[in-house]
């Protein structure tokens, strides 16, 4: 594997994958959620796409084994190993400026949507919107009222997940900011990421 | 109220909404899935948005008397009304021309993501992407292990819902021609809309 790469705590990071290899993301401190976007590297506006990856799933989010589909419903990179209970969410937004506002921030706050448009920049991409991330480790449970819970991760510290490049693409990930509601258990933190051949 | 306007089966219908006018989407034969958008009239980059819809209201669907949010965090519309039992689908992609590959078709099939961008274009207008729809009467029950079934519809010929437009905005909807999974009870038929001052 290659080194370890940090995703420092409150940022984000990109990385080429090229088809075949794998990136194993690792919750290093086991409560940190990680926003996670995967895009084709030959044309950005193709990328994981959430509601396309629950139709082809028949569920609202992939599992060891079940691949992540694109807005053009084509498998982008599969999900070979969680080593975590699994719990994952594909529902909510990653959080921006406007969230923050909305919880009360006067001032500027690290944001995801943000994290990623500066982690491609630094990669010399640049994308005009913000899709929907797939959150790992995101602790979100629905009633069946349809009623959401946030809670922090049920992870494990040195818990990954493993992900292999179906096509080549680009892994964008945040390290989420969050502090103002518990999903990343009060303390945002770093994370680490690492490519397999 | 207005006329009543026929979204034709299997096909699309977009309609301008001024800030206070209310929208009454009909469910005329209670089997049909109606699959529905809400652009700011002044910015079409702004629509509704189902990710950050479910974060503001920790909920996986709408329920009377809340907001529509769009992709700014901004309620632009309010489902003031369903007489319908309320179970609506905020996690499926619309139907396109890969889904019914997908699903086996060879020759070409309607869809509501072709629908949409027709419908828009009626009323001269256009935009590059097809954004996850709210699917109205879309019976997808998500059970504890996040697996989703494709049920059919649980409301009742002439349920509706009534959406009050939170600034100048434009509906979009389909009459999903989706035949092939057993969401419209097998049969895509039309569905209807009025405007109420």
């Amino acid at each position: 594997m290659s080194e370890l790469i940090e995703i420092p705590a409150r940022k984000g990071k990109a990385t080429h994958l090229e088809q075949g290899q794998t990136i194993k993301i690792i919750n290093t401190h086991g409560h940190q959620v990680v926003d996670t976007w995967v895009f084709n590297a030959s044309d950005l506006k193709e990328y994981s796409s959430n509601e396309h990856t629950r139709v082809n799933l028949s569920s609202i989010f992939p599992k060891s084994g079940e691949p992540l589909y694109t807005n053009k419903r084509r498998p982008i990179a599969i999900l070979e190993e969680d080593t975590s209970p699994g719990i994952h969410d594909t529902m909510m937004a990653a959080c921006d400026r406007y969230r923050y506002e909305q919880l009360g921030c006067a001032d500027y706050h690290e944001n995801c949507s943000e994290n990623l448009h500066l982690a491609l920049r630094e990669i010399d991409l640049n994308i005009s919107s913000t899709p929907a991330p797939l959150n790992l480790w995101m602790n979100i449970p629905v009633n069946m009222e349809g009623d959401c819970g946030w809670k922090p991760p049920v992870s494990k510290p040195g818990d990954f997940v493993k992900f292999r490049a179906v096509m080549d693409c680009i892994f964008a990930m945040s390290a989420c900011p969050q502090d103002l509601v518990p999903i990343n258990a009060g303390k945002p933190v770093e994370a680490h990421f690492g490519i397999l051949p």
